[in-house]
């Protein structure tokens, strides 16, 4: 399993997992310095909201230790959060893990060592935490998914997506342990390929059979019968139940309304965003266009067209069945039910 | 517009545009043999059903001159028809323009020299009729469309999947020369990227204004508001209506449902197959796997994870706005519709 882990501390630095080389290569990368982390996070050499959450703390903790140097050590601190929060506007997790770390250093503001060990013991807490959360989403949710069948996700939310274990891909893998025999069909997710290049690859080290698809075809494979239901992790999820998710959610969402099959999203609590009301509250990321007019270098489109590249997309709650965390599975009315389980 | 003529024939040969090499380069084939004309079909160098059937139809012709020199020239003849109709088994144009060539020169079937100067006829008028019809059934579609607003299409059905100015391009093209002002949402239609690679390419050539996406996004699209209906080819329309065509189509239909929009089908009466009588007798072709986990020779998926392939899904009828032929707008119930049509 160690090859499909995305990040680790190793004391002095965060080694990263560089994603955007996977399947082909299982290469490393070493941040030395916040801006290293900022730099990876916004290159999605570490994608993935929970794994993001991580990594940023981490890069709190090597900004913390290049602001021990400076007089006005919580202003650069918090320079360093803002640094990081920019890297990517849509998942919550980025944001809550900052604030965590900074409500957490900020009683030692005037002592820059002390505040430091807090912060490295914060971001520790952090990780180990984000890998019980995920076993115990993936309790939660086994049970909702087929004794022997086909379960469609989208993107990776995985082991490579957390720090470990996986969301949407937890629930998989919690219901393999219990012994059901699951068929995962994996969309190929354009245009990144996180579905081909990380979740196929995560599960074939996993032996947990699965099945590429193009984004296309989901509607086909439900037409045949082939799944069950849908399972995918999520970015940030609206007081009111709606789920910003990797682009293609909601179109999946849709196909699995019309042909009668569960759509659920896992996510750990730090990815409900209770502040944000709705989902057209939620700032959805445009990305470069050459990420959909170009493929491992290769230009598959003509020079100078017109090119849209969100980065996610909303569902309304509206046609998600529930929503597993780590309290349990959440089925609507989701206002209220989220707002509950805050105060489990 | 001569660079997007998918095939010309120079009197001795056929010659094809390599639309495998497209957008990145203009390269021609210059097909002598039948072999060469099937070969490329299969290789999807050639492809668009229309496009295949005019292809199939100067493969024929080379198969004849052929054969002329053989003392069993008719069994010869009906040998590379057979090995032509095999190329491809969905579109069903190939088979029809195949049926039509045999037809007429089976009264010369004793007389090698003349059967060959009916087939040569008879090719030139299944290439020239194509593009008629393709107007007309531009003409018929044009209304149907908004005056000023963004339309969404899959794959290619354009010049390029024709012998020249397109099915569901071309009810965009007579729109746009109506005067209405047309955005065309392409979706870039993995595996093969026919909306990235040739209708961009085809309608930037003709100056439509163009936006491409990737397939996952077309719900986005839609929920944006950004398009106020979908038009796409055909590759088979059974009796009642059912459409076979790209993978991918049903996702579309059933989101253009989902969002209120109307979803045309543009084909020509050479798609009707009323020997099929619905969706569940369509043949639909699957396609080698490496077309999905490589992409320009990249390998893009994991060594040995299973993929799917299919080339094409059925649409069922009941999704379909309308379908737009030559003779005319068909709407539902299609089973005496389009019968219909073929007593025009």
């Amino acid at each position: 399993m160690d090859k499909c882990r995305p990040l680790r501390w190793d004391g002095e630095a965060l080694v990263l997992l560089d994603q955007t080389k996977l399947p082909g290569e299982v290469a490393y990368i070493t941040c030395c310095n916040h801006e290293q982390v900022a730099a990876a996070i916004k290159e999605m050499k570490v994608r993935g909201a929970p794994a993001i959450g991580a990594a940023a703390a981490y890069g709190l903790v090597l900004g913390a230790r290049e602001a021990c140097q400076r007089a006005d050590f919580w202003e650069a601190l918090l320079d360093v959060a803002e640094r990081l929060r920019r890297t990517r506007p849509t998942a919550v997790n980025l944001a809550w893990a900052l604030e965590r770390m900074l409500q957490k250093a900020e009683r030692a503001s005037q002592d820059p060592e002390e505040a430091l060990k807090l912060l490295t013991e914060e971001a520790a807490a952090i990780a180990l935490e984000d890998v019980e959360v995920n076993r115990a989403i993936g309790r939660h949710g086994a049970p909702l998914l087929p004794e022997d069948g086909g379960v469609l996700t989208h993107c990776n939310a995985g082991a490579l997506a957390t720090v470990d274990y996986g969301t949407a891909l937890g629930v998989i893998r919690a219901a393999v342990e219990m012994g059901k025999k699951i068929r995962v069909f994996a969309c190929e997710t354009r245009p990144f390929l996180q579905g081909a290049r990380l979740t196929a690859y995560e599960l074939k080290a996993d032996g947990i059979p699965v099945t590429l698809i193009t984004d296309n075809m989901a509607g086909y494979v439900m037409g045949r019968g082939l799944v069950q239901g849908v399972v995918v992790g999520a970015d940030r999820v609206a007081a009111n139940g709606d789920v910003a998710n990797k682009i293609g959610t909601y179109s999946l969402a849709i196909l699995a309304r019309e042909h009668g099959l569960p759509f659920y999203v896992a996510a750990p609590l730090s990815t409900v965003d209770l502040a944000t009301p709705d989902g057209e509250h939620i700032t959805i990321e445009e990305r470069d266009p050459t990420e959909v007019s170009h493929l491992a270098g290769i230009r598959i489109a003509p020079e100078g067209v017109d090119i849209l590249n969100p980065a996610f997309d909303v569902t309304p709650a509206k046609y998600i069945t529930g929503i597993i965390t780590e309290k349990g599975v959440v089925k609507p009315p989701y206002d209220r039910g989220l707002a509950a389980l805050f105060r489990k």
